[in-house]
């Protein structure tokens, strides 16, 4: 039986919420509804599809008391900081009081706090924190360059680029082609989807190079990896992880990913984000000594462009990076793909 | 008074400890004997002075239960992966029950192994894991590059280039001649000599550009700061380390360092170390969309080496580099400090 989801997505949907839409879009749940607050207020007969093409429906609706039976609250913003909004609470409790599970890729682990443990013990709820990492990392033994699979990563000129989507989208793709590919998850939105991974930046940072290394070799038997890449090597705060998941998947392929329009980084406004073409450049540079690699394709979010616009920001990409580019929600994945096969 | 401690360095002493070689140059207390079962089975008279110069003196001798009384105990080498050999715990336990403390930087925290930790307590003896980072780290804001101080970083081609050494070589140098400056330890060396700092690899990787930045503001006050670095961006490993520090302190000047002669990155020599003018110009642009910066100096460690061959590698680096070049050991700092404050 398909699992009966919300989505706690409050002021933030659907543009700083990456983990709703990426369950909206990739998870095998039933999405029984969205919480947004702000949305919810101004239109009471507010839905997905309002805001999304090519994602399944549903309501958006102001809290979890107003949302149809569900089995599951997934936390579906991720905040700068990664701290619980305490004016999420009621939701959560809720959600438990009613023997929902959570699922939660905050930095502030809700199994933790004692409320919200105990509430889930009474009313034999799970709560999972998807951004806790095994016990048992370790440092990496600098092997993923010899294993017998092509290992594809995305990268990004920022956070939020649609590395996630791009990589989701090219795995999807290579699988309705036959090929045999495997999806690395590194974030909180991929592993809720995938029901497996490893939360990379969540992982000390001596051993963030093994953890990548590590879910590699343990899906070593297929023929394309597809890493979903976190952050950017020109990010202020998380460009730590970017580098660990670059030298710890030494991939053969990378797809650079940039959205049309965006000058400066998100959150960051003071810090410039360079010519894509010079972040693809650094990319290859700070790979090479390691595992030498090359920019194939680029992925170009042209979301709220008119069709016009988005050809036009299409073609000044492909210009500046020199390979194929694609927008792989507007245009699909697949001249992104070819050019990875080719 | 002065504290008394004993270095446990088995078979690493000393080219492979190099937490015992920085408390024996650095820090204030009384070594009063290492521990090398290796030297000490072959030398029973051996002492640190057979195998260094410029460093205080003491026997080396096969166990704890041999050493003169001491307050501490240190575990003085590093070892891969960061974990408790476990033909160490004879000395371990000898020490807890002598009421002597342990300090630790192991990844592996002896004061959550069982055994240990019961000792400790039945025999009144600290036991500090220096490598367990604050609980409260955050994301960094990205303000280091708006401090008013001058931030100095060393960064390396590998791991144990003399990081550690030359960032403590100038700040001593730097207070000698008057100047304001402060020391950032981000290593178990630096921080069992300052007792004080964050251990940079151990934080979690999200949040490690943001431990180095908060170590610059509580200093901020110094006209200078040198802050230890870590790792090399070349490192197959250890690059996320290397990476978030980079961005995080956003220093305004980097000393260079580099080890005579070694080619292959250590403990992973299946990966080239590239000409030491290649990784410079790499830190530096790694560094420029986030805060820009240049090698001002550079650092060599000549050690085995005689004095012509130790010249000619010198200047072979400085003709790499060309920057002001020096071994901070062999030579002082001077040159590098020069190179600084010009």
């Amino acid at each position: 039986m398909t699992r009966r989801v919300v989505l706690l997505a409050h002021e933030g949907f659907p543009d700083r919420a990456k983990t709703a839409v990426g369950v909206l879009r990739y998870a095998d749940v039933e999405v029984v509804a969205v919480l947004d607050r702000e949305i919810a207020e101004v239109d009471d007969d507010a839905r997905v599809s309002d805001y999304l093409d090519d994602v399944q429906d549903a309501p958006i609706v102001g809290r979890a008391a107003d949302a149809p039976e569900f089995d599951a609250l997934v936390v579906g913003i991720a905040p700068i900081g990664g701290g619980l909004d305490q004016s999420w609470r009621p939701d959560l409790q809720f959600a438990l009081e009613s023997g929902a599970d959570l699922i939660s890729g905050l930095h502030y682990f809700l199994s933790e706090d004692e409320r919200l443990a105990t509430l889930a013990a009474e009313h034999d709820a799970d709560i999972w924190d998807v951004r806790q990492p095994p016990s048992d990392l370790t440092v990496a033994d600098g092997v993923a360059r010899d294993l017998d699979c092509e290992i594809v990563l995305s990268v990004g000129t920022d956070c939020s680029t649609g590395k996630m989507t791009v990589t989701r989208e090219l795995y999807e793709a290579a699988v309705d082609r036959g090929l045999d590919a495997a999806f690395i998850p590194t974030g909180q939105t991929g592993i809720v989807i995938e029901n497996w991974g490893i939360p990379i930046d969540r992982t000390i940072s001596d051993f963030t190079a093994g953890a990548v290394e590590r879910m590699l070799v343990e899906r070593q038997d297929h023929d394309y990896l597809f890493v979903e890449g976190q952050g950017s090597i020109t990010h202020p705060a998380y460009s730590t992880v970017t580098c660990g998941i670059l030298h710890g998947a030494m991939p053969d392929q990378l797809v650079m990913c940039h959205v049309a329009g965006r000058e400066a980084i998100h959150g960051y406004e003071s810090f410039e984000i360079p010519n894509p073409a010079t972040v693809a450049n650094l990319y290859e540079q700070v790979a090479e000594p390691v595992a030498p690699t090359e920019i194939v394709a680029g992925s170009l979010n042209t979301r709220g462009l008119d069709e016009d616009d988005a050809q036009e920001a299409l073609d000044t990409y492909e210009a500046q990076l020199r390979v194929p580019v694609a927008d792989p929600v507007r245009e699909g994945p697949d001249a992104i793909l070819e050019a990875i096969l080719e």
